[in-house]
């Protein structure tokens, strides 16, 4: 959703002739992620809403004593002041780090390096062949993509219906959530990765989907209380996150922590001997670096934004944040918001990171990891439940800005779009966002009365889990099913001896060690789709590298683009109909054997 | 199937090295589809067991006084003397015909130039390259069908589920019958077949599907009469198979009696001058004829099965049949039985040139025809159903003889075989199928005492709509719903006059004139599935001819070849799978939105 409005921009005929140059495309594509971002980290289907009294009489503490202490109903007000004080600190975190992740570390980001495609595609010097060989390659994968995302959306009507449902290897496989999902946008980011990404995905989605959860599952009534519903957290769905934020942690805290020793070393050495063309350790030679590349460097250094600024900017709106939230939220209290503000860069690198690695951003992973930590520092006494959410949202809004912004500093690398102008610009559209997210929110809150009740026309089953993780936070880390703890702790060590590995291993070894980020992300899934999607983007470069190495290279990022770029605008109309209230006439439905004849019985009886 | 066997053993490594010659291959196909064939054309699904006591007690005469009469129980002795009887007349009907089929028509016959383009593969001449690549291309295509049935069938637990029930047009459409199967035979069958034949099927579709069955839906309870079961003679299916009978029998003789006015006339000249080289007008200029053609034709016409020998064999089964046939239905007169024999050769002449164009037999249409006309002349005391049911077997036997056999000899006249012994292949073939298959049915017979009871392991559909067919047909003309034989000779006449049309027009017009046979053959079917896989064969072929003539015509028939044996093999492994009881595991269903609410909810409740 958050890119395809651009895309719809992009597409119109307006952006296509020159009226645009490539710069400016990237620049209003970023001003509207920026907007549209905050939609999301605003917390409306979630956090914020999982304040409401809505909300909380549906929640597991409907009927306790606190429920008063912990309930913020939505006001305009009190949201766009939230917004306005949490949601710029992101940009300033994502200033260090867009070279760390772009230049230094290379990273994908492969959402961002589609759209560049995209945008480039539209701005082919006439002369050269091969760029227009590429675009009409993209147009045409991107057809393909749009038009059968399209033609996918009429069998979809109901829930477990369509291909997104297809049991391709059975009933049985897809209970345990192995199946292909015939997601065009995810097979073309498996292009995009590096084959050992979707590997370390797959991998995980063995180990998480194929082993650990069925071995868990068999311990129901033991380790965890039996009859649940699946999305509760004291069951099965808490091992499943907290195992997952314990893998990303360890991983991202490792590679946090060598590039701010690195940084040390760098530092420390220019001050020794004032030489001062150290490069990176774990950046890479730029001896094999292409001419484009070359280009995009020189343009993505030269306009930099300072880091005194990013950092006079984060403390700054730090010690806002400090004042004035506690007012706002009167059980978070002072300490609470700066232990989150001391924490956040960190995190917000863990998510920029793997969000490069995989094109997954864990935003919401962290907001929970704050929900529970907060949750449970402040007591359900002091209103702890509130707390955790109001933390949620800091938190949410830092990590989450950090991944989308830097997935558009990607997007600005490769179109060669100034720095400086796309800084002004998320600056932009994140003001615009805090004001418009809200109204928005706002209409539809006083409109419809019944606003996140389940059963009504918009429910919020997410704002519930929220709460309900919040409610299990403030009775803190024992009420955790039987054996997570240590479960997290043995992930959280595996992530961090993974990373030794690698580093210490030949270099020969070292490329076949799997990503713990990318194993990390199937954990915390509602399946193995994702995985097994990117996978076959995988084979089918892989096939394509072997029968024609030119092509593939020429042509790979252009067909994967297209598949990525066309799924993602079909996500307009599609919401466009969810709106208007068409919904798919046709559910393409998977039944076993026994359940068919039994249906088939039930519909001859109604029918008749 | 009956194809799919000679597959197997052609794809054995047995048959891959030279132990075989493509002449070899040929004759044991032959000798396999000839045996096989009789598996159908023994009517023991259908009109043969029609007769039985068993399926009479479920017909609409079950209680009729005459009941006795008209029912003959199963008994080996007299199956296979009815068979053997019956069969071999076929044979002698396919020696005129073959020379005007293949060599004058120039038919396609898809399916047996299918299985010539798999046999020639499997003797590629080692130096050819091009034939090289053909074979691999078959090979792959091969592969990708046989791999994509094999995959479908997962998904077709149960009626209307799979990708052969795939509403793609929409519900409403598939109720109509539009929708595409995804069955990648007739894609092939439709990619050899000329285009015009695929349009005419598509037309037919639309105009029958699409506008005449709806209108005359709309007439049920005036024209005739309403809640019948959708197989009812009485109903609208009356309409579909007698208009679809009047189509195919006007474009049938129009062609039957143009190539016997040439032949007199040929003769007649002949006589006249003494000239003995006169071209059939019909026979395409034998200018364009490539060198492959030129050796086919060479030593199709070699090895002659002379003429006379054909016609003294005709006359003599004739005359046994007119003799023995009466002593074993006693309600079948001797001259029921010469005026058969007097039309077989006509509607055998019928049914190879509509194979020829569409792949498609219309045998037990013929057999249709018979019943009804047969039934009425013996009439109901007279014990018509039996006799009407009896006459359709000598009629089936003749007329799918005629088309399978000639489906053979083009394959034989594509891999070089020679005629002659193939014609004693196939009388090898019949004897056997004439005896085995008789046996095996009794086997079962015995087996199963409730053989053919609805309901049971081994029900008889098919057997009880012919002998519905035959208790309308006594009825005679008049029982017919309302209108439809007033339909039946619109139809007639507007077969023969676009056949006119297209002789008389100016040649560059003539080419648009679509063909009556395979305009009539989706009234028949149950859907335009078909027609539509065929289009899509048509529309691939037409791009890739637009993008690479010479690779489309080097690659095309490879390609087709292989999707079509591709399917076909599938069928054998698909039959064990199913006398093995293994049925498929998953239903893949299609719900519209209401009904899909409905079965959820169903859902929930039992699995409660």
């Amino acid at each position: 959703m958050v890119k395809a409005w651009t895309k719809v921009l992009e597409q119109s005929g307006m952006l296509k002739d020159d009226t645009f140059t490539r710069q400016e495309n990237t620049i209003i594509q970023t001003c509207v992620v920026a907007t549209c971002g905050i939609a999301f980290s605003g917390g409306f289907g979630s956090y914020l809403f999982g304040m409401s009294d809505t909300v909380a009489a549906q929640s597991s503490d409907a009927n306790s004593r606190q429920r008063d202490m912990n309930v913020k109903n939505p006001g305009l007000g009190w949201m766009i002041c939230f917004l306005l004080i949490v949601s710029f600190i992101g940009l300033c975190s994502v200033v260090p780090l867009r070279k760390i992740m772009i230049i230094d570390f290379k990273l994908i980001y492969p959402s961002g390096t589609a759209t560049a495609h995209l945008i480039n595609s539209f701005h082919t010097p006439q002369g050269a062949k091969l760029a227009k060989q590429q675009v009409r390659e993209l147009g045409r994968f991107f057809s393909i993509s749009f038009l059968w995302s399209f033609f996918q959306w009429f069998f979809t009507s109901g829930d477990h219906c369509g291909f997104q449902s297809f049991p391709v290897f059975g009933l049985k496989a897809y209970d345990n959530m192995f199946f292909f999902d015939f997601s065009t946008m995810y097979i073309g980011v498996g292009m995009i990765c590096p084959y050992l990404i979707n590997i370390s995905l797959l991998l995980g989605t063995f180990l998480s989907w194929g082993i650990l959860w069925p071995i868990i599952e068999t311990k129901e009534g033991d380790w965890y209380e039996s009859g649940l519903e699946p999305g509760n957290f004291h069951g099965i769905q808490g091992y499943r996150v907290f195992t997952a934020i314990a893998l990303i942690l360890g991983d991202g805290l490792y590679n946090f922590l060598k590039v701010l020793g690195n940084t040390f070393h760098k530092l420390y050495n220019q001050i020794q001997n004032k030489k001062s063309c150290a490069v990176l350790p774990m950046g890479p030679d730029d001896k094999e670096i292409s001419y484009d590349d070359q280009r995009r460097k020189e343009v993505f250094m030269k306009d930099q934004i300072p880091t005194w600024l990013a950092v006079v900017g984060y403390l700054g709106i730090a010690a806002i944040a400090t004042v004035t939230l506690p007012r706002i939220f009167k059980p978070l209290k002072w300490y609470h918001v700066l232990l989150i503000y001391a924490f956040a860069p960190a995190l917000a690198f863990c998510n920029a990171y793997g969000c490069g690695l995989t094109d997954w951003s864990l935003a919401s992973t962290y907001g929970k990891l704050a929900i529970f930590v907060i949750g449970e520092w402040a007591g359900k006494m002091q209103g702890g439940v509130l707390a955790g959410l109001a933390a949620c949202g800091v938190m949410l809004n830092i990590v989450s800005t950090a991944s989308d912004l830097i997935q558009d500093f990607k997007t600005g690398y490769m179109t060669l779009a100034s720095p400086r102008s796309m800084f002004v610009s998320q600056v932009i559209g994140t003001a615009m966002g805090c004001v418009i997210a809200p109204c928005v929110f706002w209409i539809y809150y006083q409109a419809f009365p019944d606003l996140g009740v389940a059963g009504s026309e918009y429910p919020a089953p997410t704002a519930t889990v929220f709460r309900n993780l919040a409610i299990l936070g403030v009775e803190g880390f024992g009420s955790l099913p039987k054996h997570c703890l240590s479960l997290c702790c043995g992930f959280f060590s595996v992530a961090i001896l993974i990373n030794v590995a690698r580093d210490i291993a030949p270099k020969k070894w070292a490329r076949f060690i799997p990503v713990p980020m990318a194993i990390a992300i199937p954990f915390y899934m509602t399946g193995s789709s994702v995985a097994i999607d990117m996978c076959l983007g995988s084979l089918i470069l892989f096939i394509w590298e072997t029968k024609n190495k030119a092509d593939s290279e020429a042509f790979g990022p252009a067909v994967a683009s297209g598949l990525i770029c066309g799924e993602g605008l079909w996500s307009v109309p599609k919401s466009i109909l969810a709106l208007a209230k068409v919904s798919p006439p046709i559910c393409m439905k998977f039944l076993s054997k026994d359940m068919n004849d039994n249906v088939d019985l039930f519909i001859e009886t109604i029918t008749r």
